[in-house]
């Protein structure tokens, strides 16, 4: 190609959106070196490990969780914030004590990957046998003949649609069945249900979350098997009956989390606040590493770079790591009860909690009457962040950044590569080795580039 | 988020870059059917599988190369493709038969994780030892006392420097030592080099890759460490002096590869073709899963596209996998000669060989004076690709490709997430497992709907 042609078609292209050409200069040089920083400084990867492999999981309540509690607080203070506390959630703490799921054929047990959903309540000590019913829809349990259903296992089995981009858009076509299979398979007297892994591919491992139980329908056990299971199972049920056995022992008290909060006091406008964050708790199986270990280590590597480059914030700049996100959103809850009790305002709150991967864009949310305005701002710092392949979008948020809504801020979700992030979503296959150190740094650097921005310029 | 005020403004901000709005939906609904046809029937994950695990590696001039053609050609007629043939190209065979690399520390042999480099001589029957001297840039070498590099091995060990986002640049900065760094080292009087591998991390593979002797200076065998060891090796020469013995017996013969092309005429303009691409040989380690298996059966998906989808394309669309890529790139060239002494015209050619990871983007290159005027054209369809996370850069092209220079064709190059790319590049390590099925067909579905744009609209 002509070089000297496309430098001016590319100058031509970059000096129609800015007027100031030195100061947008002076700007890219930042964002490369906030890059930098991210790769070859930045800690993300080594707190991972430390999180992943030192504390492990930390389903909420747990006593991992509390280690975690402790490690983030303690590796705060270590990169120099002297302003680190912890905000005390009360929550429920679920735990898995034993469970065993078994096709019965001819007499044979035949083990499958199952894993009780969290939140399930147990079975009787003797286990739940019955013949299995294959459903993909909701709407199919209303036309089956209810003896059919009556004292039977609903196997819930509709799988993600890999025609979506977005694997995010396939989980959410299909999320129900876990969520509230148990619920549905009830209503017409079934007494247990199995549901296909929230997985994007077939493989051996089961994945948990989260489901409920609504009030006045009888709760039954819930139990969500591998999708190579699934499809074994679902093979099986064309060719003959089959009976399953569910044994499950688990149960729930109450206890208290923490949000983690750590903050660097604004030189100039320290009442408007930016948030950065993920949530700390994760399910107990694997070490929670994509899920939400990454966006944990990466809030913090947003920081670790304010202390470590010498960059002063106009603003207050807060990494939350928030408590109870997989099971009730009540550290999101907490946190912003109380910051609107301390009239506090926060201009902005980015979450990471979609894994660890390259980012592809970063998705600007919001509400009230300025949101257009604040938007086409932020909109116009594209330019800084395509060289890196992400795109801003409008629209975005975060579980635990959404009760903000209230104090307008702009709510940003951090979007990366979601291809394989079913692959490993809530279950065992989801640790520290699953997660790629240039990756994961990429990510934290497209939040401090950011922040930076944010805290430079504001959303006014 | 309010969701009407920001449908609006993206509809504002849709409508001011297209006239025909409807038109504009067609196209979009038809670039989505793309995806999901992409994702749901496209063959190139199971082609690749049967690329790595049946045929294997496929060095240029090999038995394994032979059986590649075979199975490319088998493969596109099995889609229902009638013009199939091979190109015979005259390539050289270099073949790898026995090597050892040891360090030797008080009279202990040490094993170093070693590969020859592709083209390195043999070192002689009895091995080759002498003290190691670490340099990291070629003009040290001319700094030093010649009696401290006559007849001693030369290490080069620059690493790849992780502060780029593009890790081909990091590649492109470091990977002289490997081409040219006998070369350079033999001018002094070394008897030998090792080479760092040219590789993102720190792991135990090491990284073979193409090296050439000038005319004129003396051939000294070259090997690739692991950047394992080539960190190990580099603390050990700060506390005392280390012998290394390398011991390499290679083989260079004649031989004839073939590129092997499929080509599905165009029904309007038959004359125009669009080219479609990746390169069919590898290296001799591992599968040669992400360089380059990945970008042929790619392209082969776009032809499968073609033929199962019903589409007519108006234009002759060709897919080439040419041979060579990594020793000489005569395929390129040979297909090239021959296109122009045909008088053929290729409008535009897209070669993916850069991984099968995740489209980032597509970089249109080019030249003549009406290349600006296609690059605007093509860059209008940003916004059909822009929601796939996928951006339309200027600039761009391939090696197998950039020979059809002459024609004035449009210089495509598929341009996938690159941080992984050189943990696996030329290494033991790029095996089919390596791959991920989703990534990989998101780049075939980029491939397809800018061949299916490029047929609908042409570039000029």
């Amino acid at each position: 190609m002509n070089t000297k042609l496309t430098f001016l078609f590319v100058f031509l292209l970059g000096s129609s959106l800015f007027g100031q050409t030195s100061s947008e200069d002076q700007m890219v040089l930042k964002i490369k070196e906030i890059f930098e920083f991210s790769q070859k400084q930045g800690q993300a990867y080594t707190w991972l490990e430390e999180l992943c492999l030192g504390v492990g999981p930390r389903i909420t309540g747990s006593k991992g969780h509390h280690l975690a509690e402790q490690w983030a607080k303690a590796t705060l203070k270590s990169i120099g914030i002297n302003r680190v506390h912890g905000q005390k959630v009360r929550v429920h703490h679920w735990q898995r004590l034993q469970e065993r799921t078994d096709l019965l054929i001819d007499g044979k047990r035949h083990p499958l990957n199952a894993l009780s959903l969290g939140g399930s309540i147990s079975t009787p000590p003797s286990g739940i046998r019955g013949t299995v019913v294959e459903v993909q829809e909701f709407e199919e349990l209303a036309h089956m003949d209810t003896a059919a259903l009556s004292d039977q296992i609903v196997f819930f089995n509709r799988p993600l649609d890999p025609g979506h981009f977005d694997t995010f858009k396939a989980y959410g076509g299909a999320v129900a069945q876990r969520v509230y299979g148990a619920n549905e398979a009830a209503k017409y007297g079934a007494k247990a249900v199995l549901v296909r892994s929230m997985a994007s591919g077939i493989n051996e491992f089961p994945h948990t979350g989260s489901m409920y139980y609504k009030e006045g329908i009888k709760r039954i056990p819930a139990m969500a098997i591998s999708t190579a299971d699934a499809e074994s199972l679902s093979d099986l049920l064309e060719k003959q009956k089959v009976e399953v056995e569910i044994f499950s022992q688990t149960r729930i008290d109450s206890s208290w989390d923490q949000n983690i909060i750590a903050e660097i006091p604004g030189s100039t406008y320290p009442d408007e606040i930016i948030l950065v964050g993920g949530h700390l708790d994760s399910w107990d199986v694997g070490h929670g590493a994509h899920d939400d270990g990454t966006g944990c280590v990466q809030a913090m590597q947003v920081m670790q770079w304010i202390m470590e480059s010498g960059y002063q914030p106009k603003r207050t700049i807060r990494c939350v790591l928030f408590a109870n996100e997989e099971s009730g959103l009540k550290g999101g809850l907490a946190y912003a009860k109380r910051s609107n009790e301390l009239n506090e305002k926060h201009i902005a709150a980015i979450e990471s909690d979609r894994g660890g991967f390259t980012p592809q864009a970063l998705g600007i949310g919001g509400s009230g009457t300025k949101y257009l305005t604040k938007l086409k701002k932020v909109m116009a710092w594209s330019t800084f962040f395509n060289p890196y392949g992400i795109q801003l979008r409008s629209g975005g948020g975060g579980a635990d950044i959404n009760p903000l809504k209230s104090q307008e801020a702009l709510l940003i979700g951090l979007i990366p590569d979601s291809n394989r992030y079913f692959d490993f979503h809530h279950s065992e296959a989801d640790v520290f080795d699953a997660v790629h150190e240039r990756e994961l740094k990429a990510g934290a650097f497209a939040m401090t580039a950011l922040v930076y921005l944010l805290d430079q310029y504001g959303t006014n």
